[in-house]
């Protein structure tokens, strides 16, 4: 099956990162996009994200083979309805969503009939909007897809070369194990930095100008993904609750136990953990997952 | 008063970029160094981090105007006796610990008589060893000054005058004003890094390789900090109890707060949250006290 035409719906930094790495790696295709934005629309335009930007969904969809959806999982289902009457019938369905069971059972129930293979590439930035995205967004990072009991094997294999060819790497997994692994490698992450930034600024005794003089000393990490898109999380905590609520109390259990080391003066413990945490550290370097310069690289002068 | 001799006990990552930064910054200062482990003092001596390694702390100090303890707080007491007896009538002694309240008692109980100014260069990787320092770790960064009640003003300015040399900024704060500031802006972070990692190998239902394959999500961000010196940290719970039990106290609270919007689907508590988190990165930023580029600059191909 091939991917000739391909309709990107939504061009913020995954959209437009996408039709970059569309047009650099597979210059052959031809790529519409649709951004119900006007001036997201003008702006993809300028920056010539996609091939053609479309002034409705329908237009955008109409002769594509394979549509992306990458707008915030609570909008799938609405950005779905409105581009279902107008899909070619053997087009694929996918999108880029953080969580992906109730992405898929939106997709599934505004496409009846449609083939619908729920897709998410573990990569991203902070930032957000047409003007982010970049064509390197998903080389050697995973793109993991989770097509529902019963998909179409030769659409699943047509997306998975699609993404293979834009350097990511594919995994195929279950939409309720692919929601439990990203609520400890990603949701929970964005919920606790979140989280840590508010305290930090709401504290009576600190002032917001000494959180952000002396952020270098550890809290400047988390203000990098809690300045990450406000809708887009919202919609994942909203639809991936259970997984996170899971994790969460394992988080907080956790928490308590070292809160009571330190209560309680026990440095074996502290100790413990502290030594066996730098071992994922240094597999995630292993592995290419991250950058092994120290301090990310950050500058020093 | 001039330091042109300077004493560096602790030959890691803040003791050898110190004396990488005096060679660097006061090329006309001597140095003396000692680590009470020999390899680290054989390691010192071949990376050239201070002009001479001493066998003993009192060889190192016997000539100093100016000692620098550089070893976890929870070492400060013993360190400073070790050396009491060899230190010059006039000699500042000062740290680079983490938590000042319990180094400042420790220093001056150890030392009855001389000029204890503690201080703190917020500033630091997540490697530790004489083979992490480097000499522009403390440029544009901020130094915090602890002066006890009654110190030597012309002691603290000499200080001050030091640190400024080596590219930082000087504070002067009160020793417990410090202690909750930094436990906003740095052990709680880490506490809280520390923590998620544990939690994440410990789960059952996802493996360890998938943590670290799926890791760009956001965890990874997290492992960095968690990578950090055990003994460093251990100490600095310990010796920071208070304010760190405080802090996190607050900090379950609010995220006690998230965990209930989540599960009564209340979006808005989480969007708004969400987008006042994004100033502080931005003031951030702005201050330099952190690198703008997307996803701190990662290489993505």
């Amino acid at each position: 099956m091939s991917l000739n035409n391909i309709a990107i719906i939504g061009l913020g930094l995954l959209g437009g990162s996408l039709g970059l790495a569309i047009k650099e790696r597979l210059p052959d295709a031809n790529t519409t996009g649709f951004d119900r934005d006007l001036d997201v629309r003008k702006r993809a335009g300028e920056l010539g994200l996609v091939g053609t930007v479309a002034d409705t969904a329908s237009d955008a969809v109409s002769d594509a083979d394979l549509v992306i959806l990458c707008v915030p999982v609570g909008a799938m289902s609405a950005a779905a309805s409105e581009l279902a009457a107008a899909l070619k019938p053997n087009a694929i369905v996918s999108d880029v969503g953080s969580s992906k069971a109730s992405v898929s059972k939106a997709l599934t129930e505004a496409l009846p009939g449609a083939t619908v293979i729920p897709a998410h590439p573990v990569a991203g930035t902070e930032r957000s909007g047409p003007d982010a995205g970049f064509a390197t967004l998903f080389e050697g990072r995973w793109c993991i897809l989770t097509p529902p009991e019963g998909a179409d094997e030769a659409a699943a294999s047509s997306l998975r070369a699609f993404w293979e060819a834009l350097g990511s790497t594919v995994e195929i997994m279950d939409a309720a194990h692919h929601d439990l692994v990203l609520a400890v490698t990603s949701h929970i992450p964005h919920l606790i930095a979140y989280t840590i930034v508010g305290t930090a600024s709401d504290l009576e005794d600190v002032t917001q100008g000494e959180v952000i003089k002396y952020s270098a000393g550890g809290f400047r990490d988390f203000t990098r993904i809690a300045a990450s898109d406000p809708t887009m999380w919202r919609d994942v905590f909203l639809s991936n609750r259970e997984a996170v609520l899971e994790v969460l109390g394992r988080f907080s259990e956790d928490l308590t136990a070292l809160q009571r080391a330190i209560r309680s003066g026990d440095g074996d413990t502290l100790f413990d953990l502290f030594t066996r945490t730098r071992d994922i550290r240094r597999s995630i370097i292993d592995m290419g997952q991250d950058d092994a310069a120290p301090d990310f690289g950050r500058k020093h002068d």
